[in-house]
């Protein structure tokens, strides 16, 4: 069967020592630092067989492009993928999918052939002290679809029974899409866990902002106004992603980049929210050093910070604005535990949340390079694969 | 001008000893012990004209008949009252109100004449042990309008200014309904402190039940689906109002007497939850006796059980449940405090909250004894007295 | 070798029909439903010899006896076990242990020979959906050590090692008794969580009551003191047990049954917190028909209520006063997660909890009968068996 | 009567335009912004002899001088006062006091001649919205004693009843230090409110670290302890502070400066702490540019960062610290709601907390210049002026 395959080459950089984990797992803490010369591929790989006592097979019926997915192939000039977190290669890439179940292990009593699944990317472990502790996204032994094993750009994936969920609840309310909005469950997760186990959600007739409109913020956005936000101010540059905001629920879409200061736009967030400031404000931008700024002078009283999108560096932060408005900063990473799939899931099923708005594009398997292309320049909002005709 | 006051005989039962308390303030702790004979009358009474430094004087556009309203006009075989609570009588009655400002203290700078305003009934002194701790619900020397001081069915009412919110901004939305709309603010904000800041509020996704269709379930499950609810489950005995529950958003609408037991009950709504129970339960009925039955072989786990409703007696309780399922129970009393009247205002600014299904019949003040006749039948909802023409 | 065996007869009571569960598992949901002529004999069976890649062999040190281990032995009239729970048997008792690895699996490398370690007694799936969502104590599949598999009153014992904590940091303040006190942490844990995961825990300077001074409620008199309350109140009807409570820091010990009604108690409660009332109180008696009417009418507006003990039946229960205070009830079961085990150990090696003052007498295993014949007279607090001489 | 009264030329800086609230307030946003050439002295004053009806009058009986005191003293080379907060001058400085009652007004119940009582700082004014919606430290009309009105460097000073709590209880186990252990109540309210009303408080068990030992880290060392800290870490430069952190409790005292570099310090941190960091981090060194970095590195998986000093400008901050390790950032300002003041005056009276090793130096009022004088050294911990012979 074919397959979209991330190859590279192992060769860690001058200087970088594996320790033990790495070497005995395989897995590398920071894959820019050992894997060079990505390339994806539309390979032919041969269809899995054998599957454990408590894992699924499933057919694959759609799976989304994420920003991560185009890091793997992504390069620095040096050639060193651009991806720096936690990775196993070479693998089948894609972690955003549903499928549906077409054998189950001997030891799989919650599922049966032909269910609509989807898969968690995070498989925890269970056993190591921060899952013991209650913190599964803190995994000190995890595996990752997509990303340390085969994920779902290819038509047939085993993945353990433990990590899915049933979504045929879906089908009534999304009909023709319900593999596409199946495929939207993981990011909705990642941005739902960022809220509300992590942030600690709203109070409804909160006012809240999004700063970045990627499929993180979009999907906030959609969120928010689920959960009751009185207001859902959305700062994004691009103006294709403005229009999405829009359709995810924002009440009010801005382009940071009109902005002569921080200051301007703090001011305009006070103004929107009749001088209060926002209750919850959620950085999804990855530009914390352009948006903490304008954060800080335009919480509530009371309000809550959320750092979702991922930046390196360090980020100049005004620590007396935590003091003088009683604020807090939190930061989310994964998707895992506190029945965040669940609740996504129920959210949808109520047709209370739609996240299917944010997709772009669809493309079948086998013109997967192209779906990947159109990706990379980041037009649009999701693009997806969402036929796996190979 | 004229206004609904509530007449009363000052004869305390035999054996009743006012405590010193009651004997300085005048308000007796339980109305019931000492009030007789109690009449509501449609009778001439000055015009305020005076005001305090820090209060406000309103033109009450709308004031809405609640349950404990007729409470107090209602008595026992005996003739004493039936409000067992904190009172102060004769008065003017009403607390579910909104005017606008005709005229303010000399110390009043948060508002100005023409100023659309709602009070909060309870005005907490700010200096007890419990105000200062961030309990305003449990004041020790708490006034309360249209209770303890003359409230909102008349023309024209003096409050604090300390107690109000201003809702110009419900104008827009709620057009030619906006006095009736902010007539319900008060029994919405009774809703919403026990579901979310008493009750802690639910994750988006939440399975809900609200036991009991009068105003404050009715509201409450307007609220919840505001807050993300997926679904809200409504057991109510009046078809009336199982109809306005249908309104307000409720998911799936049930009449409790159908069951041959609780047990059945609880089937249902497991059912309902996909076997999983109810994550917040919301008894709203008053009859605790009854419906903890349900509630506890049916709330998920993790989940919270809220008792609003007051209700006399004790309620046997299966405590083991609480225990199997890491389940909570609170009991919620009064809206002061946490943002509560500034969430719900926001909410209904902002469309995602609509209180005016509720309302089942409106009158002129002047027909103010038939709006108190038909409200005594329990049929409706919400009966409201909707213009001050005296 | 020796151990202590639980024999029972398997006789379902005429009518209880086995569910797929009981019958795929051999776990019996309540035990007092199909077990009779519980006896516990000191048998020899053999050493286990063989242990799986993720397991640990243990030698034991000292193991406890727990009231449900009381409660697997004695039986009603008709011979059928008094235990209610969740049991699997004919096994070796014991849950309340700790031991030295003599083995571990081929897959364990987070242990090495010669650890001291405390193994949970929960056993929890990581896979089921109560598991997923952050409820261990919830398991759907849960084993539990000495209840549902062999235990701790035998010299070698198997456990996975995904439930051990080492606990050699314990070894220099207890010097001697650190395998008692090893043996008390599974206790300990469970007294933990049902007041600070379950519970929330309290403000330092909160006034507390213990009702009732069995092992939970003396663990968490110890631990209330060492989390700063203000002062404990145990009420406790054994003066041998009120001199323990006295030992883990109580500041004030009260017999029950020195009062003439519920009233007189709760009117002690508050004359004792300067009339607030408690900020917590504990039902760790598991008589709440009694306790109960004493806890609502004495605890402190914004206070929490737990019962952590069993009780059967049900409790009538004053709901007004749960909405008149602004008090929530919560119920606890379990120990795992939350890092409860491992805060126990760190609070315990800290010198700031010592939970061996409960331990009223040891034996050997050798003796292990006379240590539940006496254990069955309920006069002391702990038996222990502390050496494990067979 | 003689007082140390703060004298200061009201001068405002070149372009600083007053606002509405500070032209009809008197109170400046800015201190630093408008007061020049301050000084102290030990002047006299007239004894006030009117009380309002809601005031009670006290002989104050000790009162610290805390770092903000030294604040209002210390300039600029332009002449312009250190202290950047609001403020309203000239007058009587002192806000850490306690004092006996000799007058009472006439609307005062609560307290009577001869109560021994400690006022709050912070007099909130219980009427705006941040006061309305449970944020009295927020409160935008505040008045503060000693820094808006006359303070307790002086024989007798007027305070509203309703920010007094009585202190009697601490008679009996502080003894002759009464007066000086109830001068210290507010310091370690402020300490106390970061810890937990702010930052949540701890699991008792945890590991702790406290950048900084002035009086707020030093008082804060003992409350940890009391909470139930497993190990508490101090970090402060000065030898003489970090002995008085050994007597507050502090399990280990460390001086930051002998660290090559934050990820030695940090690398110090988890090594004390198992390798699993630290669960809080109090920041009270008021330098986060050099302790964010070692705290950021080192804190453990779920853990707080609380910053309760103050510190001008901005701190460069990695923020994927926050999401890989599920942290927090929250920031503390005041002491004021939240049972705060009673939490530390029960914990107090029960022997679990003593400030008094904090004091350093104690003066009469008649020397309250050298007492100022010996503080501006900062060599040790906290003086007091201790009796008011004037």
């Amino acid at each position: 069967m074919k397959a979209l395959f991330c190859h590279s080459d192992y060769e860690p950089k001058p200087g970088y020592v594996l320790d033990e984990y790495e070497k005995t797992t395989g897995k590398i803490r920071a894959g820019n630092m050992v894997w060079r010369n990505p390339r994806l591929e539309l390979t032919d790989i041969p269809e899995p067989t054998k599957i454990g006592p408590r894992d699924v097979k499933l057919h694959v019926k759609a799976c989304g492009i994420c920003g991560s997915d185009m890091h793997f192939i992504e390069s620095t000039d040096d050639g060193y993928m651009l991806y720096p977190g936690h990775v196993r290669l070479n693998i089948v890439l894609g972690h955003e999918f549903c499928g549906e179940i077409v054998e189950v292990g001997s030891d799989v009593h919650e599922f049966k052939v032909g269910d609509l699944v989807v898969p968690e990317e995070m498989v925890w472990c269970g056993e190591c002290i921060p899952c013991r502790n209650g913190y599964p996204n803190q995994c000190e032994h995890l595996e990752e679809l997509g990303v340390t094993c085969n994920g779902g750009f290819e038509p047939f994936c085993v993945v353990p029974a433990r990590v899915c969920w049933k979504i045929d609840s879906l089908r009534k309310i999304f009909g023709d899409k319900v593999y596409q909005a199946g495929a939207c469950i993981e990011p909705s997760s990642v941005a739902y866990r960022s809220l509300f186990p992590i942030g600690g959600g709203i109070k409804p007739g909160a006012f809240c902002t999004v700063h970045g409109g990627g499929p993180i913020g979009l999907l906030a956005t959609g969120l928010l106004k689920a959960a009751g936000a009185a207001k859902v101010i959305v700062f994004e540059i691009s103006e294709g992603r403005r229009e999405v905001a829009q359709k995810m629920g924002a009440d009010v879409v801005l382009d940071p980049t009109k902005y002569a200061s921080a200051r301007d736009q703090a001011n305009e967030i006070l103004s929107l929210t009749d001088g209060f400031g926002a209750d919850l404000q959620l950085e999804a931008a990855g530009v914390p050093r352009k948006t903490m700024p304008v954060i800080l002078e335009s919480t509530a009283i009371g309000g809550t910070v959320i750092q979702t999108a991922y930046a390196a560096g360090e980020t100049p932060m005004y620590l007396p604005a935590f003091q003088n408005k009683a604020i807090k900063l939190v930061g989310s990473m994964g998707h895992s535990g506190n029945g965040t799939f669940q609740n996504v899931i129920r959210l949808m099923a109520s047709g209370k949340f739609d996240p299917t708005p944010i997709i772009s594009a669809t493309f079948p398997l086998s013109r997967g390079m192209e779906a990947f292309d159109l990706s990379f320049k980041r037009i649009g909002a999701k693009v997806m694969i969402s036929t796996m005709d190979a």
